[in-house]
């Protein structure tokens, strides 16, 4: 077994360190994710095959552009609140104890707080490579890079 | 976008359909799994590279064998309820909101419900191939197959 340094046995998901870049999405899209409090958590096991992610949506805040990836599963649990789960066929409302996956190349997807509360959610994706997103209502397609996105315009043109 | 049939936009997790088989323990192993539920939820979205799971441990359930996977990262978040976790080096009361993350390679673990109360918490496993169990504390060995898992005692001799 590697020794493993600094790693906690368990924490509380909330108190976890906040990402420190809000969005890695270019201007003007990393305005939209203003509120938006990513906590990864996984991470801080030394979980390496997936991302899972504690995630707080003021009101108001969305969780990302209604996107849907190439490659990667998504999954997500709603913790506390009520949150617009956005897909291409309908709009779902999601409270407290409810979950949804994305399955790659499956419906495009968005979760956004139309309430007036604090909504917060797990998220878990995993980090197969060869990831690239589409979103089917931006100009913008995102390729994985050895260490982030990669973002471009529609017509290929980079931001 | 490939049709997907049947495939729910969300549900509450804890009223999807629990897993038929128990457990997959051979015997007298199975037997200590007793009252745990576990309903697996990515895979109803159609989600594949990593499972999710709905877990419900009754007062006295355990979550598995204390085990540690060479290749598998799994990570589980308490949804309700006070869990034990056991380690390699300690022992960690878990209540709801509390998680942790268990990496390939990693401490051996297990969780116990040694309340008298219900407890529940979501696991998230990877499926990558290859995938092997240890067991320091049982004659048991796991390897993944390709629709289960071959047991068999330390000294090589099947179940």
């Amino acid at each position: 077994m590697p020794e493993r340094i600094d790693v906690p046995l368990a924490i509380i998901a909330a108190d976890a360190p906040p990402r420190m870049k809000p969005s890695n999405y270019p201007a003007p899209f990393a305005a939209t994710m203003d509120g938006r409090v990513k906590r990864p958590l996984g991470d801080l096991f030394g979980v390496q095959s997936f991302g899972a992610n504690h995630v707080t949506l003021p009101a108001g805040a969305v969780s990302a552009l209604f996107h849907r990836h190439a490659v990667q599963d998504e999954f997500i649990y709603v913790l506390s609140g009520e949150i617009v789960l956005i897909t291409d066929t309908a709009e779902t409302l999601l409270r407290a104890g409810m979950c949804a996956g994305f399955p790659h190349d499956g419906t495009a997807h968005q979760l956004v707080n139309r309430s007036g509360a604090l909504a917060t959610y797990l998220e878990v994706g995993d980090r197969q490579p060869g990831d690239s997103v589409s979103y089917p209502r931006g100009d913008l397609v995102a390729a994985r890079a050895t260490d982030g996105w990669i973002f471009q315009h529609k017509d290929g043109t980079p931001y």
